[in-house]
C-alpha cells in the first residue's frame, strides 16, 4: 500500500510528489501520458519565476526529472475510479487496482474546443485559451475573442490593454457575461463586437513559422461569410474539469470544492490545481496547490500511523 | 504615479512584479536590500520545482533578473507608512513619498530569534526555523526543536518521521500546543521532552564546513548546565509579520487578513506571501500569491481606468 497516490502528472501533481517524498512518504503519481498538464501545450512560458522564457514541454521535463530525482514513482495508466474505504483508498485503473492511505486529485481541466479547422494546428501559434498566460505575446496586435460569458468578456477587457484591437465574436445576439463586465467592455473603443456570428475556420501561414493570420466567420442571421485578419484567437466556450473519477463535493461546473488546506469533502482526499475551485488557472498556482495538498496529506497520513501504533 | 507599487522584493513581490508588467502596468518594487526574502538565507532549496538543488541567494538572483528583464522597476528604500487616499495610495519612504493606484504588501515575516551565541553563525548550517523547508536534510540525524507551541510540537512530529531522534526543549514545565498534538507527540518513542530548560549556546565546527554539533542548555529548576549532541536546531519561539506599515484588518498575530483573491480590507490594497494569513510559509506559496495578487490588482487598476474615461 502506498502512503500517497497522486492522480495527474502535471505541475500540481509533480510538485505534490516532490513535497510528499521529502516528508518521507512513499508516493506514486499516476499519469495519462509521458508529459502531462495543459502547460505542455504552451509554446513559451514567460511567467514561471526563475525561467524568463522556456517551452511548456521543457519546463515539464524539468519538473519531472526533479520529481524522479527525489524518489517519486510514476506510472502511466488511466484512472477509472477512486473508491473511498476510509483509511484505505482504492484506485481502479485500466491496469488493475492500487491502494493508498491518501489521494491527491490533480487531474486538471481542459478548455472546450470550437472544433473548427485550424484550431488544433495553430494552438500556441496564435490560438489560446488563456489571456493571463498568452496575452502579453500580442502587444499592439489584433485579437479575436470567441465567446460571450464572463471569461470571454473579462479577458477581452484584459487583452484590450495589450492588443491594438480586439474583436469579440459571439454566437448569440447578446452576451451572457455579468452586466458590469459588459458595460466596461462596451466603454472600451478598441473592442468591437460581432454578434450572431460563428467562427468557421482559423487560417494561417503553414511554412517554417506557423502563425494565425485570419479567421473566417459566418453571420448566422443571413449566412454570409466574412474574413477577418487577426494575429490571435482566444477561445472561451467552456472549461471542463477532469473530476468524474471521484464522488466529492463539486461546484456547479464540476470543480472540486476545497477548504484553505485543500481538503475535499472526503477525509484523506485532497485536490490541487486546475481541477479544484481555484481562483486562477496558472502554473504557479498549480505548483503551490501541489505543495500545500502534499503538506496536508502528510499530516493526515501521520495521524493514521499514530492511531495504528 | 505608478499603476502598482509592490512593497517587498522577496519571491512574492518579484512574482507579482513579473505578472503586473505582463499585464501592461507600470510597476515599482520597493526593497529593503539587494536580495530579499527569508529564502535568501537558505543554503540549499530543493523544493522549487524545476531546480533540484539551488541556493536561496542564487534562486532569488534568477527571480530578480527575470523581473528586471520583463521591465519591473526596483528601488532600495525603507517603507515607513502606506496612506490610503482611495484611488491614490501614498507610500512614505525614507527617501520621500511615492504614489500609486494600487499596492501589494509582500513584506514577509521573520521568525523570532533565540538570541543565543551560535544561532546566527550556524543559520542554514544546522539552525533552521522551518521543518517543511529543511527537515529533509536531516534524514536519520538528531534534531533539537525549541519551543512549546503548536508550531514546535507539530514540526517535532513531522521531523520525527525523518530524523532518528528529536529532543524538544521548552522553557516551561508544560507545552502550550493543542492537546491532540501533545498526545500525538508523547506517543512517538523517538521524541524526548526536556522541559524547564533553556538553550544557552549553539556550538559547531567552524572550519571549512560549518555545521552544528551540539547545544548547551540550562535546567531552569536547578541551574545545571548540560551538553547535548545534535545535528540540527529548529527554533519555534514566534514569528513576526512585517505589517506595521499599514492599517488593514489583521489576525491576532498581525498577519494581514485576505480573501481568496488576496484582497485586504482596503480597496486597492492586496497582500501576498508570508505577511498574510497563508496556510503554508513556503516559497511556492509566495510565488503563487504574488501572481494572484497581481492579477487581482490588475482588474482593480483597469476598473479605475474605465471610470476615468
Amino acid at each position: 500500500m502506498y502512503d500517497l497516490i497522486i492522480i495527474g502528472g502535471g505541475p500540481a501533481g509533480l510538485a505534490a510528489g516532490i513535497y510528499a517524498v521529502r516528508f518521507g512518504h512513499n508516493t506514486l503519481i499516476l499519469e495519462r501520458s509521458e508529459i502531462s498538464g495543459q502547460i505542455a501545450f504552451a509554446d513559451v512560458v514567460e511567467n514561471y519565476p526563475g525561467f524568463p522564457a522556456i517551452s511548456g514541454v521543457e519546463l515539464m521535463e524539468k519538473f519531472k526529472s526533479h520529481a524522479l530525482e527525489v524518489g517519486v514513482e510514476t506510472k502511466i495508466t488511466e484512472v477509472l475510479r477512486i473508491h473511498d474505504e476510509g483509511e484505505k483508498k482504492i484506485i481502479s485503473t485500466d491496469s488493475g487496482d492500487l491502494e493508498s492511505k491518501a489521494v491527491i486529485i490533480a487531474t486538471g481541466a481542459n478548455p472546450e474546443h470550437l472544433n473548427v479547422p485550424g484550431e488544433k494546428e495553430f494552438l500556441s501559434k496564435g490560438v489560446s485559451y488563456c489571456a493571463i498566460c498568452d496575452g502579453p505575446f500580442f502587444r499592439n496586435k489584433t485579437i479575436v475573442v470567441v465567446g460571450g460569458g464572463n471569461s470571454a468578456v473579462a479577458d477581452a477587457i484584459l487583452l484590450s490593454k495589450i492588443a491594438r484591437k480586439v474583436y469579440l465574436i459571439h454566437r448569440r445576439d447578446k452576451l451572457r457575461a455579468a452586466k458590469i463586465l459588459q458595460e466596461r467592455a462596451f466603454a472600451i473603443p478598441s473592442i468591437e463586437f460581432i454578434l450572431n456570428a460563428q467562427i468557421l475556420e482559423i487560417i494561417g501561414s503553414r511554412g517554417e513559422i506557423r502563425r494565425v493570420e485570419k479567421v473566417i466567420y459566418e453571420n448566422l442571421k443571413n449566412g454570409e461569410k466574412h474574413e477577418l485578419d487577426t494575429d490571435g484567437v482566444f477561445i472561451y466556450v467552456g472549461i471542463h474539469p477532469n473530476t468524474e473519477i471521484i464522488d466529492v463535493e463539486k461546484d456547479e461546473r464540476g470543480f472540486i470544492k476545497t477548504n484553505s488546506f485543500l481538503e475535499t469533502s472526503k477525509k484523506g482526499v485532497f485536490a490541487a490545481g486546475d481541477c479544484r475551485d481555484t481562483p486562477i488557472w496558472q502554473l504557479v498556482a498549480a505548483v503551490r496547490d501541489g505543495a500545500l495538498a502534499a503538506t496536508s496529506a502528510s499530516v493526515y497520513i501521520d495521524s493514521l500511523k499514530k492511531e495504528a501504533t
